[in-house]
Order: C-alpha cells, then structure tokens, then sequence
C-alpha cells in the first residue's frame, strides 16, 4: 500500500476515538519574539501533539498499525524496540485493540519510562546498549512469540498514521504558507507534509532537525540516505542516525529544505513554550519552535504551521533545562 | 451596578477581543487519578486561564474596569497595587485602553514581574513592604496624579470582569454538577459562581484555599468576614488575609461549602498537571484541581467543572517544586 492521502484519511478513520484530534493554538508573545529574530511579520499557528494520548504524536502511527491488524495478528500480539515515545504509544495502542505487546528497552532507560510503558500493560525486555542491537532482538522475539513488529517509522501504515496529524492541522489551520515539523526517522514529516501539500498546494514544507543530528540535512544534500555517528543531542528522541527507507523518498519530494537548530536554541524554545505559553513540550518536540523563534525560515514565509510533536520530559531533566539560565522568563509575555 | 447576570453578559461583551476565550479540556489520566482518591468515577472538565492574556484570569477583570472608564478617565489614567497577576493585567489592559497606569510594587518583587510589568508599558512605584502600606501609598499616588485606583477584588467591575471566565466556561463545559476555583479576595469565584448558577441553577458551587490561608472557611463558618495573620503558603496569589467585602456575601449565597488542600497536595497537583497534561499552572492557580486530585470532594459530586487560574511561575520557584520529590511522573500517563 502506498503512502498517500487515502491512507491517511483511512487512517483518520481507523484511529478515530482512540487519538486526541489536538487544539491548533496561536501566540501573540511567540509571533512578536519570531517577528522580531525575522525582521518581518511571522504568525505561527501550532499543532499540538505533545497534548496527544501518551504524550506525543508517536500515538497516531501505533494506533493505525495496530487497530489495522487481522484477528489472526490481534492474536499474536507484536514487539517494538524504543527507549522512548514509540514504546508507551505501542503498548497503549495495543492494549486498547486488546492485544499484548512486548517492548524492547536498553537496561538503563530512565526509570519512569520504563514504568509507564508496564502501567499500559506491556512486558518489557532489557537489553544491554553497548553490547546487544535492539533490532536484533526485537526481531528475534517477534519471530520466536510471532508477534509482529511495528516499527518507529518504516511502515506505510505507521507513516500514514503520523499523517493524520498534518490532515487534522490542514483542516483547522487558517491560510498557512508553510509546514514545520521535527524530523528524525520522518515519519512524522513525511505523513504529514504529504497531507498537507494534497490538500494545501504550494505549502512549503521544512523539517527541522538539531544540528548535531543533520542525517536528514546531509541526505537531502547528497541525494541519497547519509548515516552520521550516534549525535549527542539533548532532543533525545531525534537520535536516529539516517533517515528511513520509505520516508526519506517522500521528505525528497515534499521538502524544500531541511532546517537545523543549535543546542542552546532548542533550549530557548523549550523555556519559551513553557512559560510564556504555558505548554510543556520536550526538546525533541521544540525544533521546529525553536527554527521560528530564532529566525530559521527562508524569505518570504510569514504564516507558517508548526508541530510541537511532544511533551514526555523527566522531572529532572526539566529542572536541569529550566535552571540552565536565568533569562527572565516567568511572567513576562508582552501581547501573550 | 450590582453583580449579576446583566453585568457579566455586559462584560463579556466590553472585553471580547482583549482577552481570550480559553479552552475547556479533559484528561483521562487526572479523571482516572481523581477517580481512585473519591473511590467513584469523576470527570472533570477545566478551563485553562492559565492560558488567559498576561497568564491569569486577572486580565478580564482589569479589562472590564479600565474599558469602562469615561474619557476623561482615560486622560486620567489607573493605578493599582500587586505584586503579581493583577500588575501584569492592568498594565496590559491600560496599554490595550490607551491610557497609562502606575503600579505599586514592594521593593523585592520578583525581577521579572517587576520586567513584565514594565514591558507592558506601565510605570512602576517600590515600597518597603516592612514600613509602609501599599494600600496608603496606591490610593496617595492616585489621589495626588488623579489616576482611578483599580482594585484586585472589591470592585462590582472587576467582579463582573472575573465572572466571565465562569460564563464562558458554563456555555462550552458539558453535564457539569459542580464548580471550582481557587479564592483569594473571592473576586474569580464570587463572579464565575454566580454566573454559573444563573445558567446551570443547581451546580454545586465551591471556593478552594490552601490550609494555611483559610479565612474564607474561616469567614464562610462565622457568618462574617475573619481576618488571619499573612499566610505562609506557596499559593502567592492567595495570600490575601480576608474575603472582601462585595465578594464574601455573593460566596454566602453562591458557596455551599469551602474546600482546602495542604501545601503537598498544591505540589501534586502542580506536577501531574505539568507532566501528564502538559501544562503549567501556577501554585496559586492549581489549587481547586489539587481539591479533585485529592479526594476533597463532597459526596455526590461526580462532574466538577474546575477553574486552572493562572500560569506565571518563575523559573527558579519551578525548578525548586518539580526537583521538590522523586515521584515517577514523567511519561506515566495511563490512559492520557
């Protein structure tokens, strides 16, 4: 099956009920910072998804995967291997499509997340990161229990269910002349930008990746699929090392150009959203914020639409991130 | 002009499109939480001023009073004293009206308050909050400049001003059989309550405080206004030592009792707030959720509507409260 607005309005519809269509909000505070980095008029409408169900858009793509599966499939329930996002939206997936779920964890995840993909019902399995390969034994498992596999990003059902995020924001957003959107693996921008230029033509699309992690900067300059070191970024969930096998041909087609972003600014935007807009999104979810606050877009973009793709931020990572600097920030939204 | 339903819809209509109308949200994940504490189903609906202009519901109240002044008024101007939400309000509305504002601070407000404040254009005056009275010196400054004084609270404006939030929040809640929100001087809950009852008569109506500033339960069970010592709680924008006098006889006749939360059930709540649903509320401001959260609601209740007041915590007072205990909440939001 192939990736196009079919599938992801089949989506929509299969997922329908168990994903948050999530509020598209705007900011006067943010549009005057953005203005300003621009030296131009910016108004930014943003999607949401770190409101999602488990807290990020990871949700929409388990969901599609899961709920599309046959009775035979349901019975034998599926594996996946993430540290992050992806597990708690796969056990949450499948524990409402009433099927079990095995994750894949490294030994030493942080112990809340671990925690929140058991309370969602599913068993985890450890895994030790300098010595075993999560893929290896997430495929193993699936073969021996035979569960299928839902992977982070290269599945068309997946990408289509991460589409149905750009679908939502193209139906509420008013008259954008752009599409931002974090990207690592892609699916996310891969789905949605193809939503979003099917039914918003001529949208120009960027997805933003921190600098440290420009896999998807150095493909799209080399025409084909780069694979960088293991980047040691603070947007932990943007980790992966190239950009995926079905998603990088479509970001081809949809991108105009792919925009980074330093350490320090994913950091500004995450304290922006924080306590200006009152929204807690994680580092990973910021980068594309954090191109618009800090003067990132190309000439002529003015309304552009951005995803904050999610919120799932430990307690003391946010205490390390919020004490980082002492901007002052509380209170001081002028226009908000 | 007495408060009642006439003088709120009027309100509503001076203020539309000077401040938001903020959403009404859900949570699986709190629903499920407070579920467990009442050992009964709950669902609460909230309505987020939190995401108000100037990050509290102080705007509609300062909006409503400073948009009603006369012209000669505007030449006049406004004064007002506030360490906190109500500055940052009437400074942005007395921008928003034309007209310009002096507002009494003590010498050691916060930085970025005092900023804040500043940012919105308005003219700040310290005092000693050990020496001097910021209520002589406000009325002094307006006296000798001519300026009107805009009050926090005991003003039937300001009071209609604050209704609104209940008024918005009556026409978008659904099903609701109860109503919360933090109380201070009363002004939120004593506008909100009474619009509320107008529309959805029978809607049990609660004012929520922490346990160190009770003088409302106190007030509420004499039958007359009592005034405590200067309250210690981390709830800063409660801190007013009585009910005021327009506000407390509208909560005799709207209130059917007053709830209160310790200090550690503020924190909580402060932080499933901000790590499952996403949001940050100020202490102050969480303090009818914290009520929910914990079990605090009377028999029978079951779908409270509840007011997240505001949203101005500084930096180094958050980084304080999340690094505050250990509690595993990042990412654990079952069914969110």
């Amino acid at each position: 099956v192939p990736v196009n607005l079919d599938s992801i309005r089949a989506a929509a519809q299969r997922i329908a009920g168990h994903v948050h269509w999530t509020p598209v909000i705007a900011s006067r505070s943010f549009d005057a910072a953005a203005s300003a980095a621009h030296a131009r008029e910016i108004q930014v409408q943003f999607k949401c998804e770190n409101l999602q169900r488990a807290g990020a858009f990871k949700m929409r793509g388990a969901a599609n995967r899961i709920l599309a599966l046959d009775p035979d499939g349901r019975r034998r329930g599926v594996a996946a291997y993430s540290s992050g996002n992806h597990a708690q939206a796969v056990a949450l997936a499948a524990r409402e499509a009433g099927t079990s779920a095995v994750i894949v964890m490294p030994a030493d995840a942080p112990r809340a997340k671990v925690a929140a993909t058991r309370a969602y019902g599913a068993r985890i399995v450890f895994y030790d990161r300098q010595r075993e390969s999560r893929e290896e034994i997430g495929r193993e498992i699936a073969e021996r229990e035979g569960r299928i596999l839902v992977p982070p990003y290269d599945d068309e059902l997946v990408i289509s269910g991460q589409g149905t995020c750009g679908l939502e924001l193209v139906e509420e957003a008013i008259d954008i002349d752009a599409f931002l959107a974090p990207c690592s693996g892609g699916g996310l921008f891969a789905g949605s930008s193809l939503a979003v230029i099917a039914l918003a033509p001529g949208t120009r699309c960027f997805p933003v990746e921190p600098e440290t992690a420009d896999d998807t900067r150095q493909s799209f300059a080399a025409g084909e699929r780069v694979t960088v070191p293991l980047p040691p970024t603070i947007a932990d969930g943007l980790r992966a090392t190239s950009p995926g096998e079905l998603t990088f041909p479509i970001l081809q087609r949809t991108a105009e150009a792919v925009l980074t972003v330093s350490e320090s600014e994913i950091v500004a935007a995450l304290r922006f959203l924080l306590f200006r807009l009152k929204l807690l999104v994680e580092p990973s979810g910021a980068v594309a914020a954090a191109a618009v606050l800090c003067g990132k877009l190309p000439p002529g973009v003015h309304r552009p639409a951005v995803v904050l793709s999610g919120g799932n931020v430990d307690p003391e990572t946010l205490a390390t991130l919020i004490a980082a600097q002492g901007e002052p920030s509380a209170g001081a939204h002028p226009g908000h």
